[in-house]
């Protein structure tokens, strides 16, 4: 019995496991010890939490051969259900596990997902394995952004419950409700209708909308505020990542001008979301509308990223990135205005394909 | 303005970090880089998301002198508040400005939080900073492990809202109710009382209960089922982690057996919680008990663990840990079994004092 991420067939964790197999002997790395939760989650659709020593967790992937995953011993029940071999592991054992296999895989440094690896553990894996660890994080990120329609239809249904969700949310706002109060029904929202609550979602009210960090507090919504929330759901093992902000009363002509720019930067956004254009692109159309508009200042952060296993993936939308797009991308486009204590945002999923983007979402964007 | 977790006077930080420093310089250290989260949250009051290249946050300390913190440029706003000097950086520059403070701190190597430091980052520091990095995490941890009276009476109160939502639980418990559907109203009863929700609460019902990793399904409940309930609450920048087992309905004898033994092991494991004994002592106790039931093999995790700023942190509660308890010390204690189809775990947070330990809930444990 395993998780309820696991929603492909077997044939599709084997075929990614293969694909990423043949991109590490094109590097001539001899395997993968697979350590971040959404990167094993992607593979074998199996993602335990692990990560420490003490819980050593790893889908340990030759460059040729089978794989192996070491699980805590705790876990070995859940891990019946999985297509490949895995070994149940106590308290500290793992990383010797693991040096133990790397000695049958083919010769080369071992690819490693570093941001999932902290020192302690690479030091003591390095010991374990006696050869070079190597970051091969873009190797898995860049197999995980491009989407298959089977993901897509996934996702197709987790922004269903996503809109809902939205749609609940404007329905509740009204004058003396609390940030924490609108988050939480939010959650209860989500979880009734089966889906997960990857991260609480965020509600910012006035003011504290121009700060995109806070986390939702014991405010109350005021007439006149604008309320932003930015939130996602879980389902079936792939998470969204949407945004919406609502006025609480009559909005101001203020608002409703922001309210019409951000709108505005979000379709250009989308319009340049075509196969062949550069990440930065998408910024660029979004922060060109913006600045037209006179508040290129306040629009301070990138204009997007990928969703897919985690509600923030590869490609990053900003003027520094260079990936060119393609079909299959799943993107996160999200432009804002953060001025003079009123903020607003908006933003939805959407499918990279041959002819434009499309949205997964249907919820309204209006105020 | 900077967020609702910073609970108490500057002098309270102060002094934290006054006593980091000269445990610091005990260790020949030159100081700390200190980028764990609630590490930061510790020192300071304040504790924005960062830990990689693209968005280093991290507060640095030298052994002697006045500390810095450094923040993500779209966090300098919240961080106007704070007592000490703050550099707001933008995208991929920290690392060079903890290097450039570090050459004016005295000589020695640079602790670091090792847990929270991943790799790429790692490497990164260690060529800007130009000594060698010694993981520092224990430091900072034997510090937190002791609360002082003030923290305790934080926690008091975050433990009179968690008890709350415990009884709100009890209360919602009926067959045909989800998982999901349970724990999302546990989450919009917290953030409605002006709690944070740290972690969805675990809510496992029937046979999950004996799978403590699982997270809340769709699962129904049925009559005759017990439900694990695990979960905390944030408040004013404190965790806290308590578990209750339900009966949906009548409870079965077996149940009510199991749950008389589980209940001793707890009294057994509160009572050996005194000064002076080790950590482990008190994960032998609630042992002890459970294995003259004849259960010992189905307790397989450790009896506790440490609540503060985070709902897991130092000391650990298991037959490995010699670390003397102190008085002041808060523990999350929770035996459980899990056998034949039944799981179930019971936890408080108490208090180390000199005559015993002093539990912070009220909710009731029976079934």
């Amino acid at each position: 019995m395993i998780d309820s991420t696991r929603v492909f067939g077997d044939e599709v964790y084997e075929d990614r496991r293969q694909r990423l197999q043949a991109r590490l002997r094109d590097k001539g790395l001899g395997g993968m010890i697979v350590m971040g939760k959404a990167n094993r989650l992607y593979l074998t659709g199996f993602g335990p939490d692990g990560g420490s020593l003490t819980r050593f967790v790893a889908l340990c992937l030759p460059a040729s051969g089978e794989p192996v995953y070491i699980v805590s011993d705790i876990d070995q029940e859940r891990a019946r259900g999985l297509d490949v071999d895995f070994i149940p592991v106590a308290y500290n054992e793992g990383v010797l596990v693991a040096g133990k296999l790397v000695q049958s895989w083919p010769g080369g440094e071992i690819g490693v997902d570093a941001v999932a690896l902290n020192v302690i553990v690479a030091d003591a894996l390095r010991g374990s394995v006696g050869r070079d660890l190597q970051p091969a994080d873009d190797i898995v990120m860049a197999l995980r952004a491009k989407k298959s329609e089977a993901e897509i239809e996934v996702l197709r249904e987790a922004s269903r419950h996503t809109d809902a969700v939205a749609e609940a949310a404007r329905a509740l706002v009204r004058e003396g409700l609390t940030e924490r109060g609108l988050s939480g029904a939010m959650v209860y929202e989500a979880m009734k209708r089966g889906c997960d609550m990857p991260q609480i979602p965020l509600v910012l009210t006035g003011a504290r909308a121009t700060m995109p960090h806070l986390m939702p507090s014991s405010e109350t919504m005021k007439s006149g505020d604008l309320v932003v929330i930015d939130f996602g759901v879980g389902f079936g093992g792939y998470e969204t990542d949407i945004c919406r902000t609502y006025a609480v009363g009559k909005p101001s002509s203020f608002a409703l001008e922001l309210h019409d720019i951000v709108s505005r930067a979000f379709h250009a956004a989308i319009a340049a979301a075509k196969p062949g254009a550069f990440a930065r692109d998408v910024h660029q159309a979004a922060y060109d509308v913006i600045a037209a508009a006179g508040y290129g200042e306040a629009f301070f952060h990138g204009v997007g990223h990928g969703v897919g296993v985690q509600s923030h993936e590869t490609p990053l939308l900003s003027f520094q990135q260079f990936t060119p797009l393609e079909e299959g991308m799943v993107l996160a486009i999200e432009p804002g205005i953060y001025t003079n204590g009123v903020g607003i945002r908006l933003e939805d999923n959407v499918v990279v394909r041959k002819t434009g983007a499309e949205s997964l979402n249907r919820a309204s964007m209006s105020l």
